[in-house]
């Protein structure tokens, strides 16, 4: 280890054990004290708004200077009512129910012994965003909430917006007695942090977030020895069946692909039953092409209209993220299902069709964290499920899967009430 | 990588496929078909006993040459009454309520989309143990009542056995219609299986499961890619209020430190509140050493009985599995609260008191998988919990924690109902 290394070393595992005793902290408090603690931090953002917009500007100018593109340059600027937007959510997340202390389960057995399953805080969770500034606020909020200390780091593109932005929220947290070091950001651009942080800075990091492209995801999944809540894509599938309503199928695959191409929840692939290729299949494609979106698809596809672009094996395992889609006949809900389990990045696929019981098997068969019939794939969000925010969507199985908002970011334990019982 | 490895490494992914290719079929079994192959494994057990009791005096009368200890025996040998146990215990494991398709949550949001959160299988269970060749069956078993199929690996002590008991279960299960794959036995002894499995094998093992002594669950802890249900120690506490009923706390030291001492629910350190030194510790520490229990205290405690051994900073680590207890003098609640955060396992911890604020507050504040008020630490036993039974307990704070069962063995997804729902 070079002498600049041992030092980011250093700096990174007093990060670490900072955000250990901050958890420690945050763990006993009431859902009254970090409420105040949120909502002195959304004060603290609104009145720190100067010095937030000018470091945004710094960044915003670099950026310019390095000749980046529009969209990321939109993602990275910040303005007065953006700020105010991110202030508002920080309230919003107050306003949640608190998610630790619910008792999730509880029974007595024979013995007497009562028993209660209680959520507790996870302890400290990682943040490893890129661009957005607003993932500062957003997911520190989140953390708080959740009685978790958050240890962010920012991409170097928002470095500067996003120190402001936690240099406030600590500030209005201090203000409500509340430790500072519940959020903390990453006081170095250094890429090697972003390693030590996936090695769990000595057990002082409990579970990671990556919020970003493809490419981050894809390190943190490969490096982190930690477990990761993520998504590396979605691959999202819209099975049209032979009992589809036609008129609800095109509004539904109209929305899920085109409402907004670059989410997540966009759907990438239509799988259109063979039984109703005639029926269905045909103003699906002209729709599509008639609003502006390319179909690839597959030879039954490209034999009812010659826009079609031919569809290669590559298109069914590719998310777009654009006014693309591929659209593949198969037999029936077998088809649709084999389809599905060999191409799925197990995030959210959904059924069209107005025949329970085959929706009813897509639901219980179709192996994603999120399965709908006869909705769009667009409600692949926390918000939408009521969770108020969400801190990203996860594909792994274990302990979050779906939209994570602040109930997936707790723990549990058990609490056990006797009156003298020893084990005979 | 040599000619052996590459073997080796060829079959455990062959193993790792056959295991993600079986857990798909499973995963959308009914219960009748799951307990029916649960069943016909348990009386394959009964029919092969000549075969698997042959196959565990070979890998005794190995143990005996290489002049292996007689608890070491003791845990490896099977008899008639050991093998009914566990043939019955597969019984008990098959009429567990199903924990797959559980619906864990449910409700409408304003638009109308009904949303429900289910319970799914965790996907591939890779279980890695030593001696006891009874965990074939029982791991076996957990694994296809949760949905998931098996990866087993024996000690090399137990092979001869556990492959027995392996061959019996599968050709049960087969009887029943369920591909034989769920349960898969490693049928290599190589070490380097181990390294393999700990890596995922391909991303066909969702979650590991160690059995056995320290080294080992350090080792998997140490070098594992894909998440752990586990705990390295359980260095369990016990508080003594200073309104504990001194009987109860008598009889619950006692059964909590000496029913069985090498369990992990066995109590290692007693804290004693210095509010009722005089009264309470004095009958305490003479009731553990007239029952042959060797007590290291801190100076009051060593002040109180010459037979006292003075504790050293080490004993407040140790996890002694052995007829020993350290016993420290606490200021009082936030005393015993402060020597736990510092050194507890966060495996099981327990208060005596007849103050229901004190109860609460030790309850609340500590950060361990089971918290008890009132009885003995040895209930950490997922039998006692009333989850029929356990494959392991675990002090991670992901997913599971505490005693993992059946349901701890499952993950969910959501089940997103509409009439036609887009995204505004």
């Amino acid at each position: 280890m070079g002498g600049a290394e041992r030092e980011l070393h250093g700096l990174m595992q007093a990060i670490g054990q900072a955000a250990r005793a901050a958890a420690a902290s945050l763990a006993v408090m009431t859902p009254q004290q970090k409420d105040a603690g949120l909502l002195a931090a959304a004060k603290a953002l609104r009145a720190s708004a100067p010095t937030i917009l000018a470091a945004n500007a710094l960044d915003l100018q670099d950026a310019v200077h390095r000749g980046t593109s529009g969209s990321f340059l939109d993602r990275l600027r910040l303005d007065g009512a953006r700020l105010e937007a991110v202030a508002q959510a920080v309230e919003d997340i107050a306003v949640l129910p608190d998610p630790v202390g619910r008792v999730l389960a509880h029974w007595t057995q024979p013995n007497g012994l009562m028993f209660e399953r209680v959520a507790t805080p996870l302890g400290v969770i990682g943040v490893i965003f890129e661009s957005r500034p607003n993932v500062t606020a957003d997911a520190g909020a989140l953390c708080l909430k959740s009685g978790n200390a958050a240890i962010l780091r920012a991409g170097s593109e928002s470095f500067r917006s996003a120190s402001a932005i936690a240099d406030a929220m600590r500030t209005g947290l201090q203000q409500a007695g509340i430790p500072g070091d519940a959020i903390q950001l990453v006081p170095s651009k250094d890429r090697a942090a972003v390693g030590m942080m996936l090695q769990g800075l000595d057990q002082n990091i409990d579970v990671i977030v990556p919020r970003g492209g493809r490419s981050l995801v894809e390190r943190v999944q490969a490096e982190a020895r930690v477990p990761v809540f993520a998504h590396l894509e979605g691959l999202c599938h819209i099975y049209i069946d032979r009992a589809a309503d036609l008129a609800m199928a095109k509004a539904i695959v109209l929305n899920a692909k085109l409402r907004r191409t670059g989410v997540c929840g966009a759907a990438e692939t239509l799988l259109i039953d063979r039984a109703c290729l005639a029926s269905h299949a045909q103003p699906l494609v002209a729709m599509l092409i008639g609003v502006g979106c390319e179909v690839r698809g597959d030879p039954a596809i490209a034999a009812l209209d010659p826009r079609v672009v031919p569809a290669v094996e590559q298109d069914w395992h590719t998310e777009y993220l654009d006014a693309i889609i591929s659209v593949a006949v198969v037999d029936g809900l077998d088809g649709a299902l084999a389809h599905i389990a060999r191409y799925s990045s197990h995030h959210t696929d959904a059924v069209i069709t107005d025949d329970k019981a085959t929706a009813e098997r897509f639901l219980r068969e179709v192996d994603s964290a999120i399965v709908l019939h006869n909705a769009s794939t667009q409600f692949a969000d926390g918000g939408e499920f009521g969770f108020g925010a969400e801190i990203g969507i996860a594909t792994g199985r274990m302990h979050a899967r779906g939209p994570v908002g602040v109930e997936q970011l707790t723990s549990f334990n058990y609490r056990v009430r006797g009156t003298g019982q020893i084990r005979p």
